[in-house]
């Protein structure tokens, strides 16, 4: 990715780890989830509250090029390839010494406190470009 | 424990595993709640609902004795060692072939849907006996 | 799919709900993985060991159609799409009440011991079929 | 603790919290590794590597004071209680605004690369002192 809108640095934990010595998978969406919320924290943008609602995934993709260890240094670099109506496409990497480790998508949709689908209002459609 | 409450198998699953090759430990406190639970259930006591509360744990405890791996058939066996005015000491131990690997106790208090402790129902009292 | 290879029923357990009240998206790949292991126990194919390796995953993908709430009796529907030389690309499905749920594809490669791609054997092949 | 010997500050997961609205109790243990890991490092004291073993859990506790919420900002506060022959016996405090919300302590067993203790040795020793 060229321009990364937010670059978060987090440490792959010994329990992201499996037996085989290797982060255990589905542990990419946790760090993936990580840089999401503080980019929107740092845009002051909604993360989640029940009385507001929040930003669950419809679709998700990941690739998996190198294994993270325990204790290494990543960078997750994030950017968003579509802002629709009521959901947004993030595009992701997952970087360990500068070498693209994992990369996928993650296509969140904006919903209210009850779970329904809203549009994303100008507030936020401003804060998120 | 001679006279186990409930007895709830589970496996070892590949992700509760850490680059040790053991069974990561805060996963022995998830098999424990999972046992809880399917005993809640089989007595007809809430496990949890946003409108009725549930079961908040205020202490916990676990000593691990022997490794737990990947795939491992293990039994939680759970008792209650104190029935009390808002909560349940609950006993537990886990084995594998026979053998106890980890065992502790956990105290769960019965909170309403605003998180707030409530007496446990003659009802609920009844059923957990 | 109209004739899963494997069915692995399942119930999503507190633990695995977040503060929104539904499942935290990444445990459908946990899901998946219990229901990928169980199916490759049941046909004596290796599913992990340090000294023989086993399935890293190379390429994962997941849409979110419902909700799936604490206590939710599930079903994970697997199928074997593609059977390469040494990889497997598994679709599943994530039933709820006879309903998708969420479905999608994981790939995995075969590895040796030291982490690096093996063929998989005609013995493991013919278990798969 | 009136002297922590370090202080880890965290933030809580939305993947932390289950639907209560709560982090999920057996994740304070994540925290306190987190901690512990970090204060490792921080002295060059191994962590873990599969050639030279590790510090798994024989004991763990912790009491709950106060919920922690999606998005908290947290601190845990380190000690060492006993330094044993093999073993560290770990206090811990989690604060948030400054008010423990849980405590309590875990210890640890130095072993090598196949599991079994061994002494912990003198430049191990001064490292954490």
């Amino acid at each position: 990715m060229e321009n990364p809108l937010y670059i978060h640095p987090m440490r792959v934990a010994f329990g992201d780890t499996d037996a085989s010595g290797w982060m255990h998978f589905p542990n990419a969406f946790h760090y993936v989830e990580a840089a999401e919320h503080a980019f929107l924290r740092s845009r002051g943008v909604l993360v989640f509250a029940r009385e507001e609602g929040g930003w669950p995934r419809v679709k998700v993709n990941c690739e998996f090029k190198r294994p993270l260890l325990c204790g290494d240094e990543i960078e997750v670099h994030l950017a968003i390839s579509r802002l629709g109506g009521a959901s947004i496409t993030w595009e992701f990497e997952i970087l360990k010494s500068g070498e693209i480790a994992s990369f996928g998508s993650l296509t969140t949709v904006r919903v209210n406190q009850v779970g329904e689908p809203q549009i994303i209002s100008d507030e936020e459609r401003s804060a998120l470009s």
